[in-house]
């Protein structure tokens, strides 16, 4: 007898790999705020990965992560790569012709690092856990089997557009098959994956039963499950692209070898035997990807059994020569075809999402896969959550399409290209055209870095991005700041006690957009009146501020307003400015733009490209993006900006969790 | 009827506040490599302590933290001070004067910060128990009753001359009072608290009974039990030192004030009414140090029925004027009164040992207690923990007196001036020599950072520290160190992949002395031949790494040898050093002296003195401190210094836990 049941929520997400794990965790912050929303997530998998899959953490990443609260603990395990190695023939022997690095310095604070994916998705576990209460766990072993959309309802925000029906798996079938893993003696086991080792048992929700049916009322869905996605699928969304006929075997072992830089990043082409590139990784681990000799057949399947890890590692010993190459120990090897596809639409009705590699497909070797489908995410997750609480307007939604589709588009054109780069052959001479120019490639993988890094993404205008012709404010008021990118970072002192912090470690990603008040030379009388101005319009019921804060939470809930003036902490004091910038005297909110005993002076001002004369006002998006630059004085282009998507919420009459302030005055 | 049972153990630790657990932390290592070593730690109360007490956390501590593996989590935690405001009557208005860094730049790659000592001890806490596999708990609460040390059977490494009778507590009296605690309402919850209040409960050890007496017989004793110690009363060594008649009250609380520097560490000296110190805490809070207008009459016990929360408040409102200053929340509150005491002698045959608040007690204003407390243990635990194993001879213990005491002497003068001139009145003018002059304070406090820091200790000539006129090696070689301190850190990058790392991290606190090979410019063929030769030093089985080395253990278990060359990792490759520089391919043991891609390059030779074209031999302890400098072919020195208080270890015939390693040759 199967058993039926049915039930509402406000998002599922369908698969709890990083694009979906991110979803939850952007979702978690919501549900905090109001319980009674309701987030699911689903895999069809029993068990969650632990060992294998994609493991590079790019600098944006990193940066997203520190604003989550996980970065540290992340960091803490991860390897730090550091020195890409070239090694190249030379007179028909291979040698190492170049070192660059890894990440270019002055991009980001972080460097590219590496972790295995499965503790990666622990710690966003662990976190959506803590954020969302315990309201939000994984539930799996469930697959869905069927979605529809009701389009007549799309566009009332309380309505449950979306039915899918999601069926509860037996063990058998919910085992994950996942090539290479299981198949090895000896495997190598971290010690850091002790947690990942007691989740890995079939268990499913309590109360739920094998085979059994549930019916969902669902007002979004999001697709994250994967390379071959049913949700995309199931939407009639197709993968434009292509493939090339490149074989890649990838090995995670302990290597044995007297090649100088076995536990550095390289780049290796050999003559005539291919290419390969080397990962360093934590815990002694090191990731092989190499190609392999085979070709595969246009339109044809690949036969995955040719590939053991006794023919990748005799490929790897042919490349390596005349170095000597064994593994030790191995913890994991697959094979793969590069191909290199995109979906043209990340949507239905914005109803339907779809995510990470449900919508973008390339070679794992930039290290982009996990980085951009938790981006993809990180960039719908707090749009959907302020659509869903009430405090924007759906058209926000469209914003996801528009912003990540290009970029993933940008993704597949450099991948295509370097990919080509790394499988070609290396030219013998000016005259071999079917060989790859190696300074080509040298040119092509450093400047492929800074886009690998995810910190040159840069948004098109929008109704959250304010540039162009048509922009509010004044984007000269902060020359070097690129409208549409993350705001850099930027070292500032806090006022209260002279700390030096950095700008990017204020944006914590909690839902709320922020108003950087660069205030420029305040000891300048008519600067400080401007800047007083600017907080008797933030008192005002009618500044976005007031219009847009809930009645029950604190000021800077929804719009946060954080003050950094160019002055020393000598000449002015933080009682000297207006208490609008410093709500029930929170010592978090005012910044110093000046020298600091151990870390020097941060010159954000100049930085960024800010008169310490004028001074601005920057708004920063909930995820970190410059949303608009502005004078002090143009509150209008405030009222502008916020007036085109927030909705004013209806005020929260609960209790407030704040204590109030006794008033201070000096005697 | 009372229960009375009898036991063995190797080490007896009475007492679970910060002294105690780093003791048991430390042998927590010993532990792990010899399971049948039995630590027991005791304490009289049944609850640890969740607010109030000492928090200030000193570079050198940090610093130790980051070799035991905790340090990262409780800076994560705590709150970095920053800058000292010193504030004086200026024509009789108090106005900020002058502010200097908390932390002298240059002295630590750490600044002091402040942490509840609950939160402190839990990292500590948790730390034993993963270190030591649950093998170390804190037993509580149980009170010792009586101690005998059998002085006939001192000398005997393997005896038990040590007997304690213990007693098991029931809960009424093992509930500590702590002044002030529990007595206002409003209590200041931080949310990092959680684990402490679950852990606030009575519970004895299992199978134990309240009223039980338990014989141990024990091979040591350390008392960490506090200022009024049992343990050193037992002994019969009395405190020496003094009392001033100066009373202080204790708030640490929320404050709502106008003061401009409320949330910086400050020293303010009113004209007439005391003295404050403001310390900012982490979770908003502050503590207030508050001078009372009461003095304590010589010989009298203070009334401490007197010191309420109003009467601190109303006495900070005084001081503060012409300032507002009132709170909004109250965390705890207590009253002291200035002592300063050390105790002449801190061991009994060394066998029985004190530590902490047990040999020497001060006033709080400095942020010493807690630290001298834990580095009088981090001192002893290692020199007891190689003693138990079988690896050192009972010589080494003499030098925990002789490292420590002095050093506690020193503390107490340098309080005894500092508190002096923190309680005085300011001078009117230079005509009042009853006044205290602000000049002289400040440059005290500023001088006084070093020392405080913990950074400036440096241990005498002894068994362990080869220096002065019969010193082993050559201290000339390395001009910068200063052998009896603790090893400055210094930048250097793994050669494998170029990682820029701090040299202290790899001073891992595992019970390992370290040799540091400097080996210079390795490009130079004689240079590379010196080195080549130390190499088949290290690999006879003369050399002090051979024999001292367990026969089932690592090369790096006993002593690590680490080299550190001046050469570019383009220039010279790891495998062209000789393998018993990294044994088993061991990628941690060889660093490069050279420009980084993202910080710089670290002149860790001429940062310590020494020349490239010499290179050098630093010996460091296993607590990091500077034990002798050698020079690259002075491998007599090695056999001396380690000769005259290491013993050869039985071989311990037990499974190896390595892998072997593929001998790799280029082909």
């Amino acid at each position: 007898m199967t058993k039926f049941t049915e039930s509402k929520c406000d998002v599922l997400i369908v698969g709890a790999g990083p694009a979906g794990l991110m979803a939850a965790r952007m979702l978690a912050q919501f549900v905090a705020y109001k319980p009674d929303l309701k987030v699911r997530i689903i895999d069809k998998r029993s068990t969650k990965v632990y060992n294998g899959q994609a493991d590079g953490l790019q600098c944006r990443t990193i940066e997203s992560f520190k604003n989550l609260g996980i970065a540290d603990r992340i960091l803490s395990e991860a390897n730090d790569m550091c020195t890409i190695n070239l090694y190249n023939p030379v007179d028909g022997v291979l040698k190492r012709t170049d070192r660059i690095p890894d990440t270019l310095p002055g991009i980001s604070r972080y460097h590219q690092v590496v972790l295995h994916q499965g503790r990666i998705e622990r710690h966003v576990i662990d976190s959506i856990d803590k954020v969302s209460g315990g309201r939000i766990k994984v539930e799996r072993p469930i697959i869905p089997e069927s979605l529809e959309i009701d389009e007549s309802k799309v566009d009332d925000p309380d309505a449950y557009p979306i039915t899918v029906k999601l069926r509860y798996m037996g063990e058998e079938e919910s085992t994950p098959r996942q090539f290479g893993h299981g198949t090895e003696n000896g495997l190598f086991r971290s010690n850091l994956q002790s947690q990942e080792e007691e989740d890995a048992h079939y268990q499913l929700p309590e109360g739920c039963e094998a085979g059994q049916i549930e019916t969902v009322h669902a007002k979004y869905v999001i697709g994250c499950d994967g390379g071959h996605s049913w949700v995309r699928r199931t939407l009639g969304i197709d993968m434009v692209g292509e493939q090339t006929d490149y074989i890649w075997g990838v090995l995670d072992a302990v290597p044995a070898s007297n090649f100088p830089d076995i536990r550095g990043r390289c780049a290796i082409h050999s003559e005539n035997d291919g290419s390969i590139m080397i990962i360093p990784r934590e815990e002694g681990l090191v990731r092989f990807y190499i190609q392999m000799a085979d070709r595969a057949e246009q339109g044809c399947r690949v036969d995955r059994s040719k590939f053991t890890p006794e023919t990748i590692i005799n490929q790897a010993k042919r490349i390596f020569k005349p170095y000597y190459f064994d593994i030790t120990e191995l913890d994991w090897f697959t094979a793969y075809h590069i191909g290199q596809r995109v979906a043209p639409t990340f949507s239905r009705h914005e109803r339907a999402f779809i995510a990470g590699d449900a919508c973008h497909t390339h070679s794992p070797k930039a290290g982009q896969g996990m980085n951009t489908s938790m981006m993809d995410t990180y960039n719908l997750g707090w749009k959907l959550g302020l659509v869903l609480t009430g405090r924007a307007n759906r058209n926000l939604l469209k914003t996801y399409e528009s912003e990540r589709q290009p970029f993933a588009q940008a993704l597949i054109d450099f991948d295509h290209k370097f990919s080509r780069l790394f499988s070609g052959r290396p030219a013998k001479d000016v005259a071999d055209e079917m060989g790859v120019n190696m300074d080509e490639f040298k040119n092509v993988f450093f400047k492929g870095n800074k886009f690998a890094s995810g910190t040159a993404i840069n948004y098109d205008p929008s109704v959250i991005v304010s540039k162009g012709p048509k922009s509010l404010g004044d984007a000269k008021l902060a020359a070097n700041i690129e409208i549409g990118t993350r705001l850099q970072s930027a070292q500032v002192c806090r006022h209260s006690e002279g700390l030096p912090m950095d700008i990017q470690d204020l944006l914590v990603t909690n839902g709320a957009f922020r108003i950087l008040l660069f205030a420029g030379d305040v000891t300048n009388a008519a600067q400080m009146a401007r800047v007083h101005k600017f907080a008797e319009y933030l008192d005002s019921e009618g500044s976005v501020v007031s219009r847009y804060t809930p009645a029950d939470r604190k000021r800077d809930f929804a719009i946060e307003v954080l003050t950094v003036h160019a002055n020393s902490r000598d000449d002015v004091e933080m009682h000297d400015f207006p208490k609008a910038l410093y709500p029930k005297f929170d010592y978090n909110k005012v910044y110093a733009d000046c020298e600091s005993w151990h870390k020097g002076h941060g010159h954000a001002h100049d930085s960024y490209g800010i008169s310490t004369a004028d001074g601005a006002l920057i708004v920063v998006r909930p995820d970190g993006y410059v949303a608009m630059v502005a004078s002090i004085d143009d509150t209008a282009a405030l009222d502008e900006y916020f007036g085109a998507f927030l909705r004013q919420p209806t005020p929260n009459l609960g209790a407030s969790t704040e204590v109030e302030w006794t008033k201070v005055e000096t005697k």
